[in-house]
C-alpha cells in the first residue's frame, strides 16, 4: 500500500491506501477525533440562507442545503478530520436533495474532508453490494464518491459481506450500527441472547471482519457505531473491538459529554470519531454564540463552535499520540 | 374515511383512506397478492434499452432504467396491485438514478399502481420522520410520493415510532424487516432471547403498533417483511401478526415456490404481497419466453411472466374473497 505524504490527497481513491490509516493520518494531522455532522434542517437555516417567504420549493430548499453544507465545509475543513452528511435530510427533498447531497460530497472531498455518508443502508446479497458500489469510491464527477458509509446489521452476516469486500477494493470503511445512541436502541439491541447482548453478537461479527483487513495503523475499515449516551457499552465495545473505529454521535446536543466519549479512545488516543452535529452547524443559535455573532457571520460560529468541541474533547481525552 | 370507489384514483394521497384498505381494494381489483419488483441492472437490460457501446456514463444508464422500469409499469399496471422499486440499484448510479427513481414513482402512480420504496430505511428521532415525511406521500411533482417503505428495526421503536405516525397522517405504509429471505438473515435474526427468536420480539413491536390503526379490511398499514424462503416462519408470523400485511420476498428466483408462500395468506386470500422480481422484469431472458419472443418483445415476455406467476399463485393459494 502506498502511504500517505503531503502531497497524496487524503481521499483521492486512486490511492489503494486502507481506509483506516487515511482516518488514522486525518486525525493525527487535525490533531483531533472531532467530526462535524451535516443535518440540514429548514427552520434551522441561518437566515441569508433561508428561501423566500413562502413555503419553499424543494428546489430552492436542496440549493439552500448545498450552500449551506458548503458554508460549514468552508468553516471546519482546517479543522476536523472529517464530515458526516446524513442523508435523511437530502433525501427528505426527493431528487433536488440528491443532487444536492452529491455536491456536497465533492465539495467535502476537494477540501481534504473525509466523507461519511451516513445513510444506514443495507440489503441482501446483490442488493447489498448495488448500495456498496454506488455509494462508496466510484465517479467523483457523477456518483456519490464517499469514503465511507453507515450500514445496518439486521439482515446478517450475508448482507454485510458485499460491503466489507467493497471497502477492501476500494479503500473505503464502513460502520456498522451496533449500539445506537437513542433512548429506544435497546429494545433489540439490548436482548439478551447465548448469554450476551444482541450487540455483543453483532459485535462480534464485526470484529471478526476487522481482524482480517488491518492496515499499518492497526485499525481496519470496518468499523462501529457505538452511541455517546452509553458510556459503559462504549467502555466494553472499545476492548470488543480491537481494530475497529468506533464512530460516536450523541455527544453534545444528545447528551453524551466528552468525558462519556473518552472511553472510546485507545491510549494513544486513536480508534473512536466524535460527532457533534446540531451544536456546531447550528452554533449561530446557541447563546453563546448568538451573542458574538450576527446571523449573517453564522460560519464564524461554526468555527467557535468547532473548535470549542475540539478543546472540550482534548481537555477528557487522551492526548493524540 | 373516504371509500374507494371506480372513479377515485387508488393512490391518491389527498383520499384519507387507510394504506391498509387501498392495498386490499388494490389486491381485489387486480384478483392477485402479487406485486413486481423494479430491480434494473446494466447487464440484464433488453438490447433496444443496453446503451451504446463502452461503459456507460450514469446519467445514460439512469434514463435506460427510467425507460425500461416505465416499461415495465406499462406491461403489468393492467394485471398486479403494486411495484416495487428497489432504491439501491437506482441510488447506485449516483443522483441521476435518484431522478430516475422518482420518475418510475410518478409514472407508477399514474398507472393506477400502489408503490413500495424498498429502501430499507431507518435513522433515530427526527432523522427517521425526515425519510417518514420525505419518501411518503409528499408532493407529487417534486418528492418521493410513494405510498409504503421498507424499514429496518435495529434502532429500536423509538426510531420506528415517526414512521408509524407517518403512516397515519399520510394515509401510507410501511413494511418492516422481520424475516428476511436471505440465508445469513437469522445471524441476528433468530438469535433466542426471552424464550423466542429476535424477529418474534419485532414481530411483537408490530402487533403492537399494528393493531392501533387497523382500517376496515382488518389489516394496518404497519406490515412485515417475512422471506418465501421460510415458509414455517412465515405460518408461525401469520399468526403473530393478526393485523399486519406481509410483504414476502424470495418467491420464484430465490427459491420460495408458491406452495411456500400459501402460508402467508388468510382464509379470504388477503393479508400478504408476494413479490416476484428478476423472474418477471427479466423474462425475455429465460428459456420459456425466449423462444417466444425477440428482445424487442420484451413488455410482452414480462406480461406473460407476471400472468404465468399470477397463475402459479392462483392454483396453489386460497382463493381471494
Amino acid at each position: 500500500m502506498q502511504r500517505l505524504d503531503g502531497n497524496t490527497p487524503m481521499n483521492d481513491h486512486s490511492t489503494p491506501e486502507n481506509f483506516a490509516d487515511r482516518l488514522a493520518a486525518a486525525v493525527r494531522s487535525r490533531g483531533t477525533p472531532l467530526i462535524v455532522g451535516l443535518d440540514p434542517r429548514p427552520d434551522q437555516l441561518p437566515a441569508p440562507l433561508q428561501c423566500a417567504s413562502g413555503p419553499a420549493r424543494p428546489e430552492e430548499l436542496a440549493e439552500s442545503y448545498r450552500r449551506f453544507c458548503c458554508g460549514v465545509v468552508d468553516a471546519v475543513a482546517p479543522l476536523v478530520p472529517a464530515v458526516k452528511p446524513q442523508a435523511a435530510f437530502f433525501e427528505q427533498l426527493g431528487p433536488h436533495g440528491m443532487v444536492a447531497l452529491a455536491a456536497v460530497i465533492r465539495y467535502a472531498r476537494r477540501n481534504s474532508l473525509l466523507v461519511i455518508f451516513d445513510g444506514k443502508r443495507n440489503d441482501i446479497g446483490s442488493t447489498a453490494a448495488a448500495y456498496a458500489e454506488g455509494i462508496l469510491g466510484g465517479d467523483a464527477d457523477d456518483g456519490w464518491c464517499a469514503d465511507a458509509l453507515t450500514v445496518s446489521p439486521y439482515l446478517g452476516g450475508d448482507s454485510l459481506e458485499p460491503f466489507v469486500r467493497t471497502c477492501e477494493r476500494r479503500a473505503a470503511g464502513i460502520f456498522v450500527l451496533v449500539k445506537t445512541s437513542n433512548p429506544g436502541g435497546g429494545m433489540f439491541q439490548d436482548l439478551v441472547a447465548e448469554g450476551r447482548p444482541v450487540y455483543r453478537h453483532v459485535a462480534e461479527y464485526v470484529a471478526r471482519e476487522a481482524a482480517q483487513l488491518r492496515g499499518k495503523c492497526g485499525y481496519s475499515p470496518v468499523g462501529a457505531v457505538v452511541g455517546a449516551t452509553y458510556p459503559d457499552q462504549l467502555a466494553e465495545l472499545r476492548l470488543a473491538l480491537p481494530h475497529s473505529w468506533l464512530l460516536v454521535p450523541g455527544f453534545g446536543s444528545q447528551g453524551g459529554s466528552a468525558r462519556d466519549v473518552a472511553h472510546a479512545f485507545d491510549p494513544k488516543g486513536l480508534g473512536a470519531l466524535i460527532n457533534s452535529s446540531r451544536a456546531v452547524i447550528f452554533a449561530y443559535q446557541r447563546d453563546e454564540y448568538r451573542q458574538r455573532y450576527q446571523p449573517t457571520d453564522w460560519q464564524r460560529a461554526v468555527e467557535d463552535a468547532a473548535n470549542d468541541a475540539i478543546e472540550e474533547l482534548r481537555a477528557e481525552g487522551p492526548v493524540l499520540r
